[in-house]
């Protein structure tokens, strides 16, 4: 053990990281820092966890890491960076938290990516109703695109409507430059100039349902966004018009998007819901035009490593006493997922 | 009409390019030839074809465009171009046509875009098996990522193996260098080197099957690639791996396919057939984990307009003697799809 290196030690749901910790990033992590003990803690409140909080300098937490509460922050003195393997530290870093001189950063980035890549696949096939032409071939032997259903845009001239310009929202407006389509984006943090400089329109919401083929959600769960996509905006949409949420359930007004699927007139793609997982009596099931996903866009099989690495990297980057990409910022925690 | 412009006629079958002529297109296009009539020559044979071809310049071709035999040559002695608003100009330009000093184009890129597009749509989602883990949710209430399934890989780490270095071939190996992914690549006539180059490793083709998480197709149809995936190829196929071909059907033994898909090894997405349309008694429609769309992977709706978006780009740079995009040459028509 070298004493000029951090110490670190883990918390999280024990069952959840096991791909991540392939050999190279082990070694990785042990280059940079003096792992105490690789088993994550799922409790603060054992000796154990006493034990190890004592000589923590640096924190990798993930899904289901406790909160870091007065009383356990008493318990780690030496603390100075919480390193997060996920998007949503919120639920671990209290307001006392805050108070002291710690340090937080989260693998947000490293998250992001397969969302925005799972969002693209589905925007490059609703754009012309893949899945549903698919069915119509198999149960009704309808073939080729003969151009006859207004259904079957294509991807040129395309409406896309981005709901929030977070990570992935940003990310996905990115990639969608590449594309012959219009991009209108709503988020009352960005301004009217930032979003012409990344291509997009910056509408207000009802004018984004209106006017887009295909509508992502990527806001933040906040009071205020709680179902912003409700009964009247699901009116508003488009007939043939695609909503897709990979963002949380907590933005959609479920009961209202099955009743607007019931009639026919919408498509829409689930990746989360509310409440997660769907009880299987949901009459959701049943909707017309509806894909749900179990909570997959995400980093999932060995996508998941990307968020250890990042993690690293971001440990690297303090001990080097280099600025953090994914730093977390007390004045930014109540704006963001 | 101005003297300096040279005459243009049309040759498909009128109802296949209705959603491509927008008004924006027309007016280049007329900016750029002297169109002699927008309606399309579906004959050669009657007396409004003669009429036509013997004032044109640059013929526009399109889907049933009939062949150019002698006979018709002969009543086209002006003729310069041949600018297709396809991929696949074979059936159009006989030996007869390559004996004349007649330059020809095809829209094989515009083409392309929208085929790699579903490819790569196809290639994120099968890579962490997205829509059997929606089937498995809603049938059987399996819910989150939980790494226990085999199959349930997530990108990284992935192994795409391309069959056929052509446009789309290409251009899905280059999307992939964006991801953490090992490509192979399988084309007698590309180099070890062109392929290092191009972040692929070059093998053959039982090595590409038997290492790829991910087959996609993307080879000409030629005599020799016909049934280049054979019964004894799809055996060598990794269990939970997926076929992807948006080629042609020719490339595949479907028979065989059925009864690899029947043991329930296998994934598959067929955009292609043999014999296409897929009749309602195929035994394929009842194959397990196979998706089939109806030949959309292609320019659909309104992304049919960049093929005649492209070909009047050709006929601008055509007349303004710069070196074609999409120029085909008597020396490589026996080797492109």
């Amino acid at each position: 053990m070298r004493n000029d290196k951090p110490s670190l030690a883990f918390a999280y749901a024990a069952s959840k990281y096991t791909q991540c910790f392939t050999p190279r990033l082990v070694r990785r992590l042990e280059d940079t820092a003096n792992v105490l003990d690789f088993a994550p803690m799922e409790t603060f409140a054992d000796e154990r966890a006493a034990r190890l909080l004592a000589q923590t300098e640096i924190l990798v937490t993930g899904w289901a890491a406790p909160p870091l509460t007065d009383d356990v922050l008493a318990l780690c003195p030496n603390l100075r960076l919480v390193a997060h393997m996920g998007a949503t530290i919120k639920s671990t870093l209290t307001d006392a938290f805050w108070s002291k001189s710690i340090r937080a950063t989260t693998a947000v980035e490293a998250v992001a990516l397969p969302v925005v890549e799972y969002t693209m696949a589905m925007v490059v096939l609703y754009a012309k109703n893949v899945l549903a032409r698919a069915d119509d071939y198999r149960h009704r032997g309808i073939f080729g695109n003969h151009g006859t259903n207004p259904l079957d845009k294509g991807l040129i001239g395309t409406t896309i409507g981005i709901v929030g310009a977070s990570r992935v929202g940003l990310q996905v407006i990115e990639r969608l430059r590449a594309f012959d389509v219009e991009v209108l984006v709503y988020d009352p943090l960005l301004s009217r100039e930032h979003a012409l400089a990344l291509g997009a329109e910056k509408v207000d919401l009802d004018t984004l349902v209106s006017r887009s083929d295909i509508v992502s959600l990527h806001a933040p769960v906040l009071p205020e966004t709680r179902h912003m996509i409700d009964r009247k905006r699901l009116g508003l949409m488009r007939d043939g018009a695609t909503l897709i949420n990979t963002g949380r359930g907590h933005l959609l007004d479920h009961e209202a998007l099955h009743d607007e699927l019931c009639k026919g007139r919408i498509h829409a793609v689930l990746d989360v819901t509310e409440p997660e997982p769907l009880p299987p009596d949901s009459p959701l099931w049943s909707a017309p035009n509806l894909l749900i996903t179990p909570h997959i866009a995400g980093p999932a099989g060995s996508e998941r490593q990307r968020m250890l690495a990042y993690v690293v990297e971001e440990i690297e980057r303090f001990t080097a006493n280099q600025s953090l990409r994914g730093e977390v910022l007390a004045t930014a925690i109540h704006r963001i997922a």
